[in-house]
C-alpha cells in the first residue's frame, strides 16, 4: 500500500485519461477501422519490456549455474587408484562449469547490449525473444559435449548452429525494431542518422554468427583451428578493449571522445551496464546457489519406509542421523549465499549506475559462488576424516575469498568513477565508506584468516570451519557497531595526534590523495581524515 | 540508456541534493557525532525493500516448484507386478508435489502481508528475512517426512518446528518495525492508532505458532489430531473468509464497511496483493519448470565416451540418438511454458492491481505448469507404445487445460471488479478486450480440441500432440490477425442484422448485460456490441 498503491493509482487516472482519448476518437471512427489503424501505427499494442528482460534474466541465471550439478553428482572413488581418473573427471567438470558460467554471460551481456537499445517491445518480439532464450539454454549442453567429446565435431557444430541462429534472431529483432521506431531508445529515436546506428548494431551482431559459420565449416577440416576461431569470436572483443583501457587509464591519457555511436555495442569497460539487469541476474544466481543443497536433499536424503523398518529398528530419528552432515552442510552454504547476497544487496543500493567493468566483476563473484555449496558438502562431509578435512576446508576458503574479493573488486572498480556510480554516502570521505568497506572485507578477511588457521592448525579444522560459520552471522549483526567503535577509537587517536602540527599535514595529505591506488587499512583510516579535514 | 537512465540522472541528483543537506548538517556536529546520530534515527540507513522481495520471491518459487523433481525421477518398473506400487509411489508424491505447493503458497501470502506493512528495511530486517527464509526453504523436506513417514511425529514435529520460528521472526520484525515508525507503511505512520495495528498484526501473527504448538503437543498423545489441527490452522482463515466473500457476493449484498485495519491481515479475496510480488513469483517459478527438463538433460544425457566406442562403433550421431525424446520434450515443453508465460505477462501487462483470488487462482495455474514438462517427457517417451501414448497425450491436455482455465480465471476474478483491476483497454467493451480472451482461451481451447480428437482417434494421437505443439506458437504470432478477421466477420454480419430493429435492440441487450456469467462465444460476440452501441 502507501507509496506503492499511490503511484499505481496515479498510474491508473493516467490511463485512464488515455483511454477518454483513444475512446473519443473510436466515437469518430468505426470499431473495425480503430482496430486495423491501431495495427498500423502499433503504439497501443507495445509494452514496457522491464518483465520480459526479467524472466530472461531469471532463465539466464538458472543456465549459468546449471553446470554446477554435474560437478556436484561426481561420485568419490572408493579406490585409491580410481582417484586420479576421478580428480580428472571433476577438473574436466569443473572447467566445463567454469567455461558455460562465461560464455553465458557474455550472452547475456549481448542481450541487455540489444535491449538497451530496443526499450519497448510488442507481442511479436516478446515471442522472437523466447526462442533466443530457448537456444541460450540449450549451450551448456552443446558445451558439455564439446568438452566431453573434442576430437568429435558434432559439440562444435550444435554450438555454431545455435550461436548462428540466435544471431539471425537479434538482427531480426533489430530491423523489425528499426522499421518501428517507438520501440527504440529515445536517443536513437530523436538521432539524424537512425541508420547509421542500425548499420553499425547489425555489423556488430553479425559478426558473430559469420564467425561461427566459419568455424563450423573449418571444424570439418581442421578442428583445433575452429575452437581457437570460437574462443577468438567470443572473447576478443572484450579483451581487446579491456587492453586499450587499461592502457590509456595507466598512462593517464583521457580516453578520445568518440562519437555518439560509442553508446551502444561498443566492448568498453566502462559502458553502461544496466544496474536493474545486474541485480536481476545476480538474484536468480543468488537464489538458485542457496537452494541447490535442498534440492538435492527433498529428493534424496529421505530414508525408505522398508530399511527404517529393517536396518534402524522403526527408528526415523536414527535413519535420519546419517543424513546429518548434509543438512548441516545446507544451513551452513544458505546463510554463506544469503550472506554474500546481503553483501552485494547493500553495495547495489549506492550503485546508482553500473559499468561493464563492475559487471565482469559480479560475474566473477557469482561463477565462485556457485561452488560453494560443493565445497561446503565436501567439508562436511569429510570432517571426521583427518586426511581430507583440512583439504576440503581450505578448498571452502579459497572459494569464499574469490567470491568476496570480487565483490570488493566491483566497489573498487566503481570508485574509479565515482561520481558516476555511486552514492555520495560511500564514496571517499562518505559517511558510510568505512561501513561498506567493512561489509565487503569481512568474507574475504575471515576467509584468509581462516585459510591460515588450519594451515597453523590442521587437526582442528573443522572446529575452525565451524566457528567461522556461526561467528560471521552475528559479526554481521554487530557491524555497525564494531565500524563505530573502531571509528572512534581512529577518531580519538587523531585528535591526539592534530594537536601537533606533523599530524594535521599528514591528514591533508590522506584527504587529498583520494584517486590512486587502494589498501585497506589505508582507507578505513582515510575516512576519518576526509571528513576531519573537509 | 534513454528513459531508464534519465531517471537513474534525476535520481542521482536527488541523492546528491540530499547529500548536500547531510553534509551541511554534518560540518555543524562532529563526525563522531553523525555517526552515531544517524543510528539513533536510522532514517538515512534505511533502505527501499524491493530488491530484498525480489530475492525472496526467486527463493520461495523454487521451493515452491522443488518437489516436482522426486516426481519427475519415479522409475517405471519392468515388471507388470510392479506397477501398481508404482502408481501408488507416483500418487503419493504427486499429492507431497501439490501440497508442498499450496503450503509454501500459504508461507509467501503471509510473507506479502508482512511485508505489505513493512515497507523500508534495514540491515536487522533483511538479516532476519534471511533466516525466515533459510526455515521457509525447509519446510518441503519436514513434508516429505510427513507423506513418507505418516505414522511417525517426526516430521509434523520438525514442520511446527519451524513454522513456530518463522512466527516469531516475523513478530520480532513486526515489534521491530512498530519500534522504528518511518520503516512502516505510510497509511499506518499517519494513522492515529498505531498501536492497534501493532496488536491486531501481532494476534494474527502469532495466532499460527501458538495452534502449532498444540498440535505438536498433540502429536505426542493423539497423531491424526494434530494434522487435522495443523489443515485448519493453515487453511481455515483463507476458506471461512472466501465462504463469506462468496455468499456476500452470490445474495448481492453489499461488503459490510470495516474500520481501517481491515486493509492489513484479512483474508478477503479482494485484499490487495502486490502485483508486482505476483509477477516476481510468477516469474520465478515459469522459468524454473521451463528449464526442468535441460538440468536433467545437461547431467546425465551425455554419453559415456567408452559406450560410444564400444556400443555405437564410434559415432556420437547414433550414441545421441537414443536421447531424442528427451531433447524434443525439452524443447515442447520449454515453449509451452514459455508461451504460457508470455499469456501471463500479456494479462498482467493490463492488470493495474492484484487482489488475493487473483493470485489464489494464478497460484493454481502455477502448480499445473509445475507439472507438464514431466507429462510432456512421458508423451514423448511412449510416442511408440500404441498402449500408454493416448494416455500420455491426455494427462498432457488435461494439465495443459487446467493451467491454461486457471488463467482464464484470473481474468474472471479481475473482470468482476474491472474498474479496480484492470487497464480500461481489456475492460468489457475495451479494444483489446476479445484480444485477450482469445489469448488467454487459446490453451484451454487447444488442450480440449487435442484431447477429444485423441480420444476418437487415439493411434493417431502422439501426431495430433506434435501438431498441437507446432501449431500454437505459429497461433499466437497470427493471434492479432486472426482476432481481427474474426471481429470484422463478426462486424459486418451485425451491420447487416443492425437495418432491421430487431438486431438493434438485441445488440442494446448484449451490451446491457456485461456482469454476470460468461460463456466464450458470448463474450466474443459482445465486444463489437458494446462497441457499436455506445
Amino acid at each position: 500500500m502507501g507509496e506503492n498503491d499511490d503511484s499505481e493509482i496515479i498510474e491508473h487516472h493516467v490511463d485512464e485519461a488515455m483511454e477518454k482519448k483513444t475512446s473519443q476518437r473510436s466515437h469518430t471512427h468505426s470499431f473495425l477501422e480503430s482496430v486495423t489503424s491501431s495495427e498500423r501505427d502499433g503504439h497501443s499494442s507495445t509494452q514496457s519490456s522491464h518483465r520480459l528482460l526479467a524472466y530472461s534474466d531469471a532463465l539466464i541465471s538458472i543456465i549459468a549455474t546449471v553446470m554446477i550439478l554435474p560437478v556436484a553428482h561426481t561420485k568419490v572413488g572408493e579406490h585409491e587408484e580410481l582417484k586420479d581418473s576421478f580428480q580428472v573427471l571433476l577438473a574436466t567438470k569443473i572447467a566445463v562449469y567454469l567455461m558455460t558460467f562465461l560464455i553465458v554471460t557474455v550472452a547475456w551481456a549481448s542481450h541487455i547490449r540489444l535491449f538497451q537499445v530496443i526499450e519497448r517491445i510488442d507481442d511479436f518480439l516478446a515471442l522472437l525473444n523466447l526462442a533466443c532464450m530457448m537456444l541460450i539454454t540449450f549451450l551448456p549442453y552443446t558445451f558439455t559435449l564439446m568438452a566431453t567429446f573434442p576430437e568429435y565435431n558434432l559439440g562444435i557444430l550444435l554450438f555454431c548452429g545455435c550461436v548462428m541462429v540466435i544471431g539471425l534472431i537479434q538482427a531480426v529483432i533489430v530491423i523489425y525494431g528499426f522499421s518501428r521506431p517507438f520501440l527504440l531508445n529515445e536517443q536513437i529515436q530523436i538521432s539524424q542518422d537512425q541508420n547509421y546506428f542500425k548499420h553499425h548494431i547489425l555489423k556488430v551482431i553479425m559478426r558473430v554468427p559469420i564467425m561461427c559459420l566459419f568455424a563450423s565449416i573449418f571444424s570439418i577440416i581442421f578442428l583445433q583451428l575452429s575452437y581457437v576461431l570460437l574462443a577468438i569470436v567470443i572473447f576478443l572483443p572484450y579483451i581487446a578493449q579491456s587492453l586499450k583501457w587499461c592502457k590509456a587509464k595507466a598512462l593517464g591519457q583521457p580516453l578520445e571522445d568518440e562519437p555518439d555511436a560509442v553508446l551502444f555495442y561498443t566492448y568498453h569497460p566502462s559502458e553502461p551496464l544496466s544496474k536493474e539487469r545486474v541485480e536481476a541476474f545476480s538474484d536468480g544466481v543468488y537464489a538458485i546457489v542457496a537452494t541447490l543443497l535442498i534440492l538435492d536433499i527433498c529428493e534424496d536424503n529421505v530414508p525408505d519406509p522398508i530399511t527404517v523398518q529393517e536396518k534402524f529398528g522403526g527408528s526415523l530419528v536414527a535413519a535420519l542421523r546419517g543424513y546429518g552432515p548434509e543438512f548441516l552442510a545446507y544451513f551452513g552454504s544458505f546463510a554463506t549465499v544469503g550472506l554474500l547476497w546481503f553483501v552485494h544487496h547493500s553495495l547495489f543500493l549506492h550503485v546508482t549506475r553500473a559499468s561493464r567493468l563492475m559487471g565482469l566483476f559480479n560475474s566473477f563473484s557469482l561463477a565462485f559462488v556457485g561452488g560453494l555449496p560443493l565445497a561446503y558438502e565436501l567439508t562436511t562431509e569429510f570432517r571426521h576424516d583427518p586426511r581430507n578435512a583440512p583439504e576440503a576446508v581450505q578448498a571452502s576458503c579459497v572459494i569464499l575469498f574469490f567470491a568476496g574479493i570480487f565483490q570488493l573488486a566491483i566497489w573498487v572498480a566503481a570508485l574509479f568513477d565515482e561520481r558516476r556510480t555511486l552514492h555520495p554516502l560511500v564514496r571517499y570521505g562518505g559517511r558510510d565508506h568505512a561501513f561498506m568497506l567493512a561489509k565487503l572485507a569481512l568474507y574475504p578477511c575471515v576467509a584468509l584468516g581462516t585459510y591460515f588457521l588450519t594451515c597453523a592448525l590442521s587437526e582442528f579444522s573443522t572446529s575452525i570451519f565451524h566457528l567461522m560459520q556461526l561467528g560471521v552471522p552475528v559479526a554481521f549483526l554487530l557491524l555497525r557497531l564494531l565500524v563505530s567503535v573502531a571509528l572512534a577509537l581512529l577518531r580519538a587517536l587523531l585528535t591526539a595526534l592534530r594537536k601537533t602540527p606533523e599530524g594535521a599535514a599528514a591528514a591533508a595529505e590522506g584527504g587529498g590523495g583520494g584517486g590512486g591506488g587502494l589498501m585497506e587499512e589505508d582507507e578505513e583510516a582515510r575516512v576519518p581524515f576526509t571528513d576531519v579535514v573537509s
